[in-house]
């Protein structure tokens, strides 16, 4: 069966959520919610150093507090081989992952885990954590990228090398890898262009701030099998790295996805759920871990904090001729940023013919880094569309005008190679141009200084393993299974997508989320893939459903399924009278037509549409405090098929927020010792709803040639352009271009202040 | 892939259950178990009176006591309109459902239902109980089914007719229904015989005795949906049942299966769910309810008590001529005995040409009867298989090879028409002729009466729908999926179906069964049919999961997949030198050629194999007290293949615990107003383990020729044998044919006082 988008009836409109009345109602449970009988729980013990060795570890004065039932250090874990090991679609080091979860030799961050207690009460767990004596070697930190690539840097993993490969050479270093991406003259490029921009960009580390912190329950049977309960992006992704970090085989491990309070990428890889397991194997009780908001923020996995030089060259006619990028990403304390996805990202909506990128990832004492939405887009393109501003400035051209000329189309060519399919960036930049918001006059605000900027992102979208099952009730109505934890409506999207196909309403299909064992292989929430790669599940689930009916309806008709059609959720034969059957009616004649009927669906699209952004924002800076307002901010993103234009709007709202937050307020504030002083979000500031207007948003859709409703992923890229859309518009507004991220207002104050001093 | 029985790797061993260590360590969950935030507790008022007008409900004053938050009664059910309709394979009353568990007008036996509360706590909940004012007209009840009969009864339902429709004649009937199956010319056949035996049989109703009582928690929410969690054989019944009787939309309700202890039948139905679900509505919260033992015996669905007269002629060569059975069955307080069964099964074991058996299914004032075991089978067994002996006896032919002579096989037409596949009766008369216990002599028991007794039994076993889903775990381990409770080791056995068929491990499974919405259609756990039918569906998803497999390796190797060959976990390729992989390795690549596996298979097989079953016991009798001993007892069954040897002699051994229970000790006792007076286990004896001996079985497979490994049901058939043969024992022991059940020590002590006064 085709369909055709002209004759969507479901795609497209607004049901109610199926989730709703649960979440509103409190019942939804999250991982916290979680409890058993017997149930202990279990707090852990943190470095109050950036970077020390451990010399010893006593746990007994612990261990004989009543109501401890189990202390784990690092050596309870599993020792493991070095190197990194394909999982899936992803590359992962198990060794350096146990590590984080628990140091061993040495601790790398403040916060750096070094022993976990079970005991019958959160309270004596935490008692019990004060009578753990560590004695440390106190060693002298490195806290910023640049200084960590000096020669004469502090070391973290003594088993790196400078020339990347282990044990090679040498040198040790904290350059745990680097990558090239080059095309073209860069020289010819340069001297072809009659203007050349060149700026130095810092950015801070920052966290995705969910509001739910991590948790895991986990229970172990004496068969060697094991159950943990988690708030997670990626229920599949949690049993595939326990089963490693602590050796077990992976089919005697079952994870319950909770629903999740957030996660933007940081609830992709475990921390909690090894330990509780093998707290849980320990004392035989079920294990309860849930970290506090100072743990989540010292603990867990930020984004990189980055330097980023940029330098690009265009023509008066406003041709881009050259562009240079330089960039080394804080991995954190292991190796991983997201430097390779910055290099590839940052020129990706221009068509260049000369460039030259070079990422640098770099292993510093803060925590390890973990995605985060759009991972390494955002500071990428606040250095690179900030020079794209600058060029347009001074070259006297709108600055979408310009981005409309260099912008990429079908055909052009990414940084990394392959030529894009059929894409909407220009359509983004022509949606802002003809927007009500660009075409009207910037806002008079009395006593502060006012202006607008704009700017562009680019995101890949990721498509991955995704399985889904359709089945029918004897009611005629569906049920949709999947794997992938809903945290942006996708339940909704893929109850809509099977009601689509079965010519059902939405709430005529319940759509289920489950664990492990009861679906197939799912890769992890993430990567704007659910409703791209587990919709297209769905799609092929819910045909294979349509197959098998029209083959009962023939059964039924004595006809061949051939001269059956499936269309509005009513079967009908093509070459006699048989009177067509509503589903209902043929579900109700299922049984003694060949039985129920389930469809299935197991893929990994290869077809995935790429996501653009195109943003403008005005604002209101006080020039004496420095504070910014965001007055009116519109985005308009290439969304393929929105399938609930609402859920599709609130995530491009969603990133918005979290891309003014990055913009405006938030860092990972470290002292000279490398301690973290912002441990809450009293001090840790992300965007409240009295801090920004509606986001207005333009859903633009251009059809993805790689699926077959069209559809792209949609999640990640709104979070790109805002940092340099401010920026953008901080300099109309003071006339700085602002290079440091987050342009807080004491930066900006500074700014305005210096501004003032300099000769006019 | 074809698998042949002489290759099993899997099927036929013994592997220690998936389930069993949270079954032995208490993690596993019955409904009981279920606790919710904020949950209330409702407990149900039941009539005191065995029939009687129900003039006035006052609730106020319940409703007035602090913690009750709701009370039902009949008026807040909706009223439904009068007749059956088929529900998937089966055929319901929903109107009489309703009134079952919650009368309306009239109350029609002690311990219907009558009003329901709902309190913060269950103890508030019963002090509720006690203030709900109910005015009675008692009216007189009948508890005897041939009395229920007579023209001039008490009436318990005004609409049934005489003529069986509804309003087509005048005269009121407890008569529900009749059925006749007749064939040959039953006095041509009696004129034929030189031996006729002509007895009557009453017996007394029985319950199933689970020990789990009845329990349901639900959930309702603002949008329309309910939850239901609850111990039943059938949680797509609970669900089409309860959308019936609220006259709520069946897709808006979800039933998870909580593990179940013990059903038999029994919890084929629902009593408080709806109930449950109803008061949930009512007040927003969770509810839940958990019935008494007393509950349980009094208003939930024991099985029939019946009168039964047979008479049956024979030819001095041993064979049968003729054979005619009159039977009236107690329905309970609605329609809907198995009285069918028993008409069907009573001369099943045998080729006869000649019979009339008519059967009357009859309500009287007792609980509404429900499933139970080869429902219909046993009593009527008890009856028909007491005259066999006799007949044997008066012929002086050996019992058993009467039995052989007679017996069905392959081509015998059943006595309600048609023939017989291949069956394995004869096998199982044989098996107990060859066995150490028939050939050994009967013990010496100083101070008892010693005697043997065989019988033998037969049960149609059933098929109806199931789905499965088998998918491959990135480790190359597998899930199975299925919507059958799991009561007599069927996770196990569908485990190693998708084990034999993948080439792993029976451990290297995981079972999983999962609720309402997470599979599609699945008939109730009962009728002996999860390892055939929802095996039969595990087969042919792990048949698909292979198909998919070998298409993979395909891609992999660039040949087409009928190249690709499936065998023991392994595939290679016919035709070159591609190296083989395991699945383990496959498993690791499937990512990358197109995508996770998952098989899924829905059915509703038609070749269903009947199971046969033959007993012999050897009794000890204490003539002063009359109390019956079981010496030793040796159960033969055709299981068609066992798949896991230990749980199919777990069932034989359970059904025959269960036919000594009926035979000797169990039966439901009201006094002369129509109270049941033994409503506990103390008085409502069930045999204990220290009542029995360790039950030998004999496992005779004769491969079901409609199943693809062969299997046949083996749950019901070996309940059905025990009582005829304790009564055939108790014969050799006293020399009195006993003809009530249950054979308990006061009537066998009569019995021999009897016996010893009558002239030798």
């Amino acid at each position: 069966m085709e369909l055709q988008e002209h004759k969507f009836k479901v795609i497209g409109t607004r049901p109610i959520r199926h989730d709703g009345v649960d979440k509103v109602t409190g019942r939804a449970k999250y991982g916290a919610d979680i409890s058993l009988p017997g149930m202990l729980h279990a707090k852990v013990l943190r470095s109050p150093h950036a970077h020390a060795r451990i010399k010893s570890i006593d746990v007994s004065a612990a261990l004989a507090l009543p109501g401890v039932k189990a202390v784990i250090t690092g050596k309870d874990l599993p020792e493991l081989p070095p190197g990194s090991q394909q999982m899936g679609e992803l590359v992962v080091n198990p060794r350096y992952l146990s590590m984080n979860i628990m140091a061993r030799d040495k601790v790398l961050y403040d916060g750096h885990a070094v022993a976990a207690v079970a005991a019958t009460s959160p309270h004596i767990a935490e008692e019990a954590l004060k009578l753990i004596k560590v004695e440390y070697e106190i060693l002298p930190p490195v806290l910023d990228v640049r200084k960590a690539m000096q020669d004469d840097a502090p070391i973290l993993l003594p088993e790196l090398r400078t020339s990347g490969t282990p044990e090679k050479s040498d040198k040790p270093t904290n350059i745990a890898s680097q990558v090239r991406f080059a095309r073209g003259d860069l020289e010819a490029g340069f001297r072809a262009a009659d203007v050349i921009v060149e700026r130095e960009f810092t950015t801070s580390m920052v966290h995705q701030g969910y509001i739910e912190p991590h948790n895991a329950v986990a229970q172990y049977n004496a068969d060697g099998h094991g159950t943990i309960w988690v708030s997670t992006q990626g229920p599949f992704s949690v049993r595939e790295l326990c089963s490693h970090i602590l050796q077990m085989p992976l089919g005697n491990i079952k994870v319950v996805p909770a629903e999740i309070g957030g996660g933007f990428g940081g609830k992709t890889t475990v921390y909690l759920e090894p330990l509780a397991l093998l707290l849980a194997k320990k004392t035989g009780r079920p294990v309860k871990m849930v970290m506090s908001r100072a743990e989540v923020l010292r603990a867990t996995g930020p984004t990189s904090g980055s330097y980023i030089r940029c330098k690009m060259g265009a023509t008066k006619e406003g041709k881009i001729t050259a562009a240079q990028v330089w960039m080394a990403y804080e991995a954190g304390a292991f190796p991983g940023s997201p430097v390779g996805a910055g290099c590839m990202t940052i020129l990706a909506p221009y068509a260049l013919e000369n460039l030259q990128i070079d990422g640098f990832d770099v292993v510093l004492n803060k925590p390890k880094t973990c995605a985060y939405r759009a991972p390494g887009a955002t500071n990428a393109a606040f250095a690179a569309e900030t020079v794209i501003d600058e060029l347009a400035e001074k070259l006297g051209i709108d600055p979408l005008e310009f981005r409309r000329r260099n912008g990429a189309k079908e055909g052009t060519a990414q940084p990394a190679g392959p030529q894009f399919r059929r894409i909407g960036y220009i359509e983004t930049v022509e949606a802002i141009m003809n927007s009500e918001h660009y075409r009207s006059p910037l806002p008079h605000v009395p006593g502060k200084l006012v202006g607008r900027g704009v700017a562009s992102g680019f995101w890949f979208n990721a498509g991955f393993q995704s399985t889904a099952i359709v089945s029918i009730n004897s009611d005629g109505t569906a049920n949709v299974v999947t794997g992938s934890p809903d945290i942006g409506g996708t339940r909704a999207a893929c109850a809509m997508i099977a009601a689509e196909v079965l010519g059902l309403k939405a709430e005529e299909v319940n759509p289920v989320v489950t664990d492990t064992e009861s679906i197939g292989h799912t890769d992890v929430t993430g990567g704007s893939r659910v409703t791209f790669a587990t919709g297209y599940a769905v799609y092929e689930a819910a045909q294979d459903a349509v197959r098998q009916l029209k083959e009962r309806a023939a059964t039924i008709w004595k006809v061949k399924p051939e001269d059956v059609v499936y269309q509005d959720g009513v079967v009908s034969c093509v070459n006699n009278g048989h009177e067509p059957m509503t589903l209902k009616q043929l579900a109700g004649r299922l049984a003694r037509a060949g039985g129920p009927v389930t469809g299935r669906a197991a893929v990994n699209p290869r077809g995935v549409g790429p996501g653009f952004a195109t943003h403008v924002v005005d604002i209101a800076v006080d020039p004496e405090t420095g504070k910014v307002d965001i007055l009116r901010y519109t985005a308009a993103q290439d969304v393929g098929k929105a399938v609930h234009p609402s859920y599709v709007e609130g995530q491009i709202q969603g990133g918005v927020a979290q891309g003014i937050g990055w913009a405006l307020n938030e860092e990972y504030y470290y002292d000279e010792n490398g301690i973290m002083r912002n441990t809450g979000f009293l001090d840790y500031r992300i965007p409240t709803c009295l801090d920004l207007p509606m986001i207005e948003t333009i859903l633009v859709e251009v059809p993805n040639p790689g699926h077959p409703l069209g559809i792209r992923g949609v999640g990640e890229v709104p979070i790109v352009p805002p940092p340099a859309a401010i920026a953008n518009a901080l300099y109309r507004a003071i006339g700085v271009r602002m290079t440091e991220l987050p342009m807080s207002p004491a930066k900006v104050a500074k700014a305005v202040l210096e501004k003032n001093k300099a000769p006019q």
